[in-house]
Parts: C-alpha cells; sequence; structure tokens
C-alpha cells in the first residue's frame, strides 16, 4: 500500500495546464482565469462624488457660507467649466468632480434658494470625493490562475475585458462497471443496483469546472469493457468507477492494459477507498475509482479534484483544506489516512458516528470530511482537526 | 430609513414559492428539491458482503477451521443454494450474502488447497456484512425542501429516483441604469464607465439557483427606461441597477409607477446600501438596487438571493451565516447595519481595512461579509461575529 499523498502525487502527474480560450465575461464565471489580464483604465476614470450634494473649491467651510451655484454635473455628464471659491455645482453620486473642486457638501447639509445655498449646521465633515484611480489604476492586474466568481466578472466588466483568457474545461468520461448495475429508472433484478455513482461524481466534476460526460454501463466482461472505454476517447480524463480491486472479477485494470495502459498503483491506504488505479491510456489520463458508493465519491474529492485543479493551471494548493475545533471527541485512527464525514457548523466540526462507506445517507448529510493522519491519536473537543469542505 | 430585517421581510413579501416541475437525475444537481421523494427500495437491496473473502454459516469461528467450498457469489450474481455448517461460498464485494451465511472471512485470513479453505491465525474479528437497509429502507424519505448536491445526485440514484420533483428556477431579468454606464468591450467616453454590476448580479444569481436574463442598459429617461423595462416582461423578478436613490437624476422609481409598480420602501439603515426599492409589477416583483457596485452586489447578497431562496421554496434560514472570531480587531460602528467586507481562514475572519464600497478589488478579494449590528461597540480579537459566506 502506498500512502494518500504519494499516490496524490502521482495522480498529478497524469495532468498539466489545458490549453488557453477566450470567453465572453458573459460566461466567464466558475471559469479558471488564464493569464494575467490588466486594466486598461483607471477606476473611477475620473474624480467622482460619492454623494448627491454640492461640489466647491474650499475644504475649510462653516455654517452660514453661501455659494452660488453655477452649473451642474450628473452621472454621465460633466460640468464642463471650472468651480472657483464662492461656487458651487450641483452634483450627484458618481457625477465627475469638477476642474477646482476639492469637497462635496451633502444636500441635506444645504439650505438652497434659486442660484445660492447656504451651508446648515452639524456639517458633515466628509469629503465625499472618490479619487480617480482609487479601486484600481492602468496597469493594476488579475493575476492567473484564479478561479473566477461573480464579484470578479463584476471587477473584469469595470476593467472593461469584455473576452477572458481561460483554460479550456477538462472533458471527463465517466463509466461505471459492474454486472450488478443497472441504471437509474431501470427496474433492477434482485441481486443488482442501482449505478449511483457516475451522476454523482458527474456533478462534483462540473461542480469543479470540468464537462461530464456518463457513458454506459460496462458489465464485467472484456468485450463490454472495451466498449465502453472506447467511448471515451477524445476525454481527458476517464474515470472508472469498481473493477479496481483485486478480486477475481476485477478486470477493469486488464482490460484497461491491453488497451495501452501504464498502470500506476493499486492500493492506497486510505478509509474510504484503498482499491485505487491511475495512469495514461495514449493522451488520456486514467483513474480507477473504487466502486463502493461513498469511497467513490470520496476518492473523487480526494485525487480527481485535484487533477481537474491542474488541468484548470490551478495549484494544488487551491484545495480548500482548513483547520476547525472539533465540537465531539474522536477516538484513534488505525493505520489508514481516514476521511470522515462530518457536519461543520459555526466554527467547529463533528463526525457521524457511522462512518460505513456504504451510507450514501450520511454523506448526503455531510457538509465536510475530517481528515485524520495514519495513527492519530483520540482527540477530544476543541482539539484542532483538518478539514475538507465540501 | 427601516432596518435591514424590516426591508428584508417586506422583501421576502414579494415572493412565494414557484410550481413543480421533473427534471431527470442527471440535471439535478443544484436544483431544490421541492416534495419529499422517499425510497421504493432497500439499500442495500439485500444483505451483501463487505470485503472479497468467503462466506461461511459460522460467526465464532478459529485458526485451523476448515471449510468446503460450495459455490460463488459475486455482485451481480447471486448464489442460489444455501451454506451450512462446515460449508463457505466464495463471495466478493457487494455481492448478495448467500442464504444461511452469518460472516464474510476475508480472503487474506485463509489458504486455499482445491475446494477446501483453512483459516490462518489472528483471523479479522468483523463480520464484514452490510445489512439490507442498512443504508436506507423502502419508505425513507429525502425531505424537501433541500437544494440538491453531488452526494444527493448519487442517493437519488441508489433510491432509483430518475425523474426529480424540483422547483421550476426563477427567472430575473437585470437592468442597469444611468447615462454614464456602457456595456463591457464598447468604448466609454471619459464621463463614462462600464456597467459591471449586471454580469456580476447575474453571475451570482445563477449560483444561487435562477435563470439570468441580461436586459440592455436603459438611460435616464423615461422612454428609455420603459423600453427597458418592457423588456422584463415574463421574468419572476426584475432588479434594476441605479436610479433608486432620492438624486433629482433617478428616475427609476418614477418609471416603475408609472407602470404600476406599487413601491414599498425607499431607504435602508445598512453600510453599503441605503437606496432600495420593492414593490411589485402586475405579477413581477422588482427590486431596486443601488448603483454602487459594491452596494449592488452586497444588497443583492442580502436582498436579492433570500427572495430567489423563497421561489426555489427554501426557508430563510437557509442563508449561510454562521459565527466566527475575529482575527483582527474591529472599530464600533455607527447607527446602521454594517456588512464589512472580509476574508476567513483557519476558522477566524479578519475585515478589510479599506471598506469604501466603491472598491471591487477589495469585493473581489473577499470570501466572507461580517455583519456588525447597529451601533456594535469595538470588537477584538477572539470576539464572535456574525458572517456570511461568499
Amino acid at each position: 500500500m502506498i500512502t494518500v499523498a504519494e499516490a496524490l502525487a502521482a495522480v498529478l502527474e497524469l495532468g498539466a495546464p489545458l490549453e488557453q480560450e477566450f470567453v465572453p465575461l458573459g460566461e466567464a464565471d466558475g471559469r479558471v482565469l488564464a493569464s494575467d489580464v490588466a486594466a486598461t483604465r483607471n477606476q473611477p476614470p475620473f474624480s467622482a462624488s460619492a454623494m448627491d450634494g454640492y461640489a466647491v473649491a474650499s475644504t475649510d467651510v462653516s455654517e452660514g457660507d453661501r455659494f452660488k451655484v453655477i452649473g451642474e454635473a450628473a452621472a454621465g455628464h460633466r460640468f464642463t467649466g471650472a468651480v472657483s471659491v464662492g461656487e458651487a455645482v450641483r452634483i450627484f453620486t458618481g457625477a465627475p468632480l469638477p476642474e477646482g473642486a476639492t469637497r462635496v457638501i451633502i444636500q441635506e447639509d444645504v439650505l438652497r434658494q434659486g442660484s445660492t445655498i447656504t451651508l446648515r449646521g452639524n456639517l458633515d465633515e466628509g469629503l465625499h470625493i472618490r479619487p480617480a484611480g482609487g479601486d484600481f489604476a492602468v496597469g493594476d492586474i488579475i493575476a492567473a490562475p484564479r478561479r473566477l466568481g461573480p464579484s470578479d466578472v463584476a471587477l473584469l466588466a469595470s476593467m472593461n475585458i469584455a473576452q477572458v483568457p481561460v483554460r479550456r474545461q477538462p472533458v471527463v468520461a465517466i463509466v461505471a462497471t459492474g454486472d450488478e448495475l443497472v441504471q437509474a429508472g431501470e427496474v433492477p433484478r434482485d441481486d443488482q443496483i442501482i449505478a449511483s455513482n457516475s451522476l454523482g461524481l458527474a456533478a462534483m466534476f462540473r461542480r469543479a469546472g470540468a464537462i461530464s460526460r456518463v457513458l454506459p454501463i460496462a458489465k464485467d466482461t472484456p468485450t463490454s469493457l472495451k466498449m465502453a472505454l472506447s467511448l471515451a476517447e477524445g476525454a481527458d480524463l476517464l474515470v472508472t468507477i469498481g473493477g479496481a480491486s483485486v478480486g477475481d472479477h476485477d478486470i477493469v485494470a486488464d482490460v484497461a492494459e491491453t488497451l495501452g495502459l501504464e498502470r500506476q498503483f493499486y492500493k492506497v491506504a486510505m478509509r474510504p477507498g484503498k482499491p485505487l488505479m491511475a495512469g495514461r491510456i495514449g493522451k488520456m489520463a486514467m483513474i480507477g475509482l473504487p466502486g463502493n458508493p461513498v469511497s467513490s465519491m470520496v476518492c473523487g474529492e480526494i485525487f480527481v479534484r485535484p487533477l481537474l485543479d491542474r488541468f484548470l493551471g490551478l495549484p494544488a494548493s487551491a484545495r480548500r483544506r482548513t483547520s476547525m475545533p472539533l465540537s465531539k471527541p474522536l477516538p484513534a485512527n488505525a493505520g489508514r489516512e481516514h476521511y470522515m464525514r462530518a457536519v461543520g457548523a459555526n466554527g467547529a466540526v463533528a463526525a457521524f458516528d457511522r462512518q460505513d462507506s456504504a451510507l450514501l445517507t450520511v454523506l448526503s448529510q455531510a457538509n465536510a470530511l475530517i481528515v485524520r493522519p495514519p495513527n492519530d491519536p483520540a482527540r477530544n473537543v476543541g482539539d484542532m482537526v483538518e478539514v475538507i469542505t465540501l
């Protein structure tokens, strides 16, 4: 058996960042920025008013001061003249500050009569000016790699980046194997079960930024397996589920080897999981996950998602690991790294009592995995543990 | 001014759960379950072996015991006979347990010679049987409402729910308003800026489960605004950006009122934000967000997302609020509820120094908002604060 770290390092060897492509900004959310992008303008592009009020040329003002209103500046409509001492320009939020103006008096602090304003008492002391370039300046960059979110989309828009350089999405072909499996919607015989992992993993990989292709279930025969694996052609990654163990009925490795697979490893010292296979068939990476429902989902999280991150050009550290205090004690761990299904709430985390790797109900209730190192001693409430957010 | 809680309660009045529709399980990830679904089968559907090994009829066995191998059971291929004392059935992980079997001896603990097995020493003590219905039983439900994730998809598959009852996705029409705005990709005049919020909010609402429709930018004229708002027809929710303040140039409310809007409120005691509008035009809900970049994104988070949850039939408590300790002190808060851009890491959270509501760069770096109540005193490192995860 090899360690999880050794297995993960081997898996990451199978991938490299995919090529760059450009997408319209409206489709960039969730994609991974492939090259730094630089602002071609300042934001704000001009010094602007932060409030509705009156722009004046004096910063030192007091109650009773009077100003002559000489014009108006609105968002999108600059006042083209300059403002001098004793003058004011009616101004609205977001409007360019007129030349000469150094302060905006908010409208609540002003009494206006005709074209004259008089300042009231208890003046708001703010200048209410947003300086040009205060958010970002020409040449400021958004650094790649970065998985883009809604706020990044807004920022890219304000930088006027209409076409965004992103990594191509990896295509993942998913093949569930086993004579016992039927697709959801079919009627299983009494010794059969529904293939659950392929659809669950497809959803997980899509959330990670991949394009998932669920292929037909393969029976435990070389002919059926070769047929299913041939349908994976053109994918960046082939993920098989089941048939990666050492049982007499686990023929995925044998068949994949006839297709040119160089197998990299076989058993990983982890719970849930253990049987795992990785390699490459021609240009396509391949990962064989265990068939156990929870094992396949956890190994998808621990091995496949980091590989997808690698295809997307993200560093391994992009994985969402954190540390949290326990809200419930944990027994000592045995010799394999253990990924315990858990619930995090209010800054603390607790593992479920039932950790059997067949329990999808428990996984479905979990929002986190607690990572236990091999031979980790018993832990008490308040002890910090490593956590993967699901 | 009204409080955030009052404003949110008024906003939630604008929506009600949308109708139910059925989607194929492969498209159910991220959708919200609209009705309870019940398992029509047990999982496992039969008592099954948890390991590769030999099924025997004795739980009390010891080194040197011998058994005659009378057959084989594999996943998908039940052994149809029964096993008696002194007999064993070769069995593989996931295979149905033969009648009479009460324990599985793992293959590593067995010496096999022809059709006889002899037990080795240091026997693994586990029974290695997964009882029928151990994960879920006929009639066990997944309770609605629930936003479905990859593990739920796997669970639904194993329950053989091929068509999933979910809420229809709310359609949100988004209109940015203002003479100063141009679309990303265009060349702005020197008193113009790029419309950033519409694309950022569209991405946020999509992530929340909505279908976002970004409409053309409306100029600050009744004709342009009426034109843009008319394009929203058929949406469940119209979100306008900008023009909801009390400045002379904020005409969204006036125009919306001519279209039948019953305006519900106007100013909210919050930072960033303040100008906000809500109401209903015919059957369509309407929310007017402030035009300030960060204000519109934060108000989208605080008001629009809960309303989308309501359309999706999710309880208001589904919002992801938690409490975390501060890793950096905070100054006292003034009279408005303050949503501070912050970064959470390793179970603690720190606010950015720069909280100006025009700074998209800061929002883009934030992964959390710290919620400060009005007049909250200064807070120290370690004090617990309310946090919204972004």
